[in-house]
């Protein structure tokens, strides 16, 4: 039985604060049809990754916001159901930006054509998507760690985050982790062989990460801001480095969050550097070869977290906000041919 | 009637909060005596200098605290009255390491020979020494700025800021200064060329700012932090550039000084990056051979303000942590053969 409409999770109203599911309406529009060059998709797996809390916040920032009514963005791996694109057809599988929502017209040209025979087409979104592309070149060609260095990375159990730790690892650094539940930190250790990983809800985190990186702090992968920010701070090495990818804890504080105390950075000469990935395409070509390579000889693992329906996404999307998912967060909007 | 006696200013206790006067003593000390590969040296000019604050603190810093009871250390241009180094005889002019004395033994190797027909023996101290390459590696290693692009300098005045911004406007970008005092900005803009110069302490900052920078900021060389240093996060640019020089503002703080938020800093893609000048000698000769010309073509100008008498040290010191000086504060200790 063909689907005739289109379902979508729109933007309601601002976050003020936490999201809240009411600030999401599921709605439903008619099927879109391809006009040429455009095809017709249908979403498998969307993304949901913590930049989206930005653009639904209607603050100045590096994109543009969504609008009230309008449908969240977001990137997604879709089946190909009706094509009018000289590249591609009905059937292919292709990694689009189409958003929330369970179909989509997109111009074909936009599109990234996946082979499910290379790899699991939702590891687009993840490990060889855009958050391991994250991972890669902020810590490679900013981070730029050293055999025997030291490398932190908080949300380590996440997209990004355990890539950073297992790539740290490939070029000789200690990767010590930083997480929100014992399983998430014995997840890093055991299973992606990182050096240490910290729980930054019990203890003393201070405390614990100086005892956890004994040599002091090298490169410093930031994505959550705020209070381990400080604790890290106090630990940097001269010529220390930190990409600054993510402040996850301060997205959605309704104040302005007071950052470190900047002396540590003055006299041990700390690098800082905020980047965003889309700024780092050209990098593209390096970390699929290197990643894939890294993957399919099982040095580089992932884990994704998937949620089934796309009526989950706003519920997944809070949770992820407060670390309640374990691994790359997907939700499965609509059936995977290839599972 | 030759002298017999050092004069010194030694730390009597370590300040809390503003230095006071009777955290310093003067003494008097016999006169030392050369060994070989030696000289003694009667001190002409003492520099004075914002980072002195960290060295009496006894913190945790990137060089050696001076203990209580030892004489405050500082750059010097001295005369040297008795060699038993191959290299200098009595009557060269030298620019050492000698402190807060009248009088200095030092090991031959470490002295700069001074000429006083290339540049004034002061010039050693200001904007031919330390002060003017901290600029000078500042703003064009870390800064670079491009032509047409807006750099802001805090304490715009000082020794430092002052090269910061007649290099930048040679470098063909526009200049803004930051300063405490309305003779100050006005020597700023009507003496040294900048475009423009905001008084902090008067009206709103941020405003004043925003008013001067009509198109952002693209390199902030920071001296001060603080307020200062908020009140320009706002006006970033798209990757800008944050040479982290000093923190005056918070060298007397008690209390740890949080930072500026950091979400601008992620969107903007910020750089920025703390540095030590002594890191950089490398540098030593682009910087003489660059700023010396600028110099002599009468493109870089200074000024000095010069004390009288060793005594007078502690007072213009706390006169410097509170920006009362106006130009690179020098104190004349003793009598200057060239002027």
């Amino acid at each position: 039985m063909p689907t005739t409409a289109n379902r979508q999770i729109v933007l309601r109203r601002r976050p003020v604060g936490m999201p809240k599911p009411d600030d999401f309406d599921l709605v439903e529009a008619p099927l879109p049809s391809p006009k040429d060059g455009e095809v017709l998709c249908r979403t498998i797996y969307l993304s949901l990754d913590p930049y989206m809390r930005g653009r639904i916040s209607g603050a100045r920032s590096y994109a543009q916001s969504v609008e009230l009514g309008q449908v969240i963005v977001g990137s997604t791996v879709s089946e190909v159901l009706e094509s009018r694109h000289p590249g591609l057809a009905a059937g292919d599988r292709v990694l689009g930006y189409d958003g929330w929502q369970s179909h989509a017209v997109a111009k074909g040209g936009g599109l990234r054509k996946l082979d499910p025979k290379q790899a699991p087409i939702s590891t687009a979104l993840g490990v060889l998507g855009m958050p391991g592309l994250t991972a890669y070149v902020g810590l490679l060609d900013i981070g730029q760690p050293k055999p025997g260095e030291t490398v932190v990375v908080s949300a380590a159990s996440g997209a990004v985050g355990s890539a950073v730790g297992q790539i740290a690892k490939i070029k000789g650094a200690r990767a010590v982790g930083i997480a929100g539940a014992p399983d998430k930190c014995e997840y890093v250790v055991r299973e992606l062989g990182f050096d240490a990983c910290v729980n930054y809800k019990t203890g003393d985190l201070a405390a614990e990460l100086k005892a956890a990186c004994p040599g002091g702090i090298d490169v410093y992968f930031e994505n959550v801001g705020g209070d381990v920010l400080r604790a890290v701070t106090t630990l940097l090495n001269q010529n220390a480095r930190i990409p600054l990818c993510g402040l996850i804890s301060e997205y959605n504080a309704t104040d302005v969050t007071p950052g470190p105390n900047l002396r540590p950075f003055l006299f041990n000469r700390v690098l800082l550097k905020g980047f965003i990935v889309s700024d780092h395409l050209g990098r593209m070509g390096d970390f699929v070869k290197d990643c894939g390579g890294w993957l399919r000889e099982g040095r580089l693992k992932h884990r994704e977290d998937i949620v089934a329906g796309l009526e989950t996404a706003p519920e997944a999307f809070i949770g992820l906000l407060q670390g309640k998912n374990f691994g790359k967060l997907l939700v499965q909007v609509g059936e995977d041919p290839g599972r």
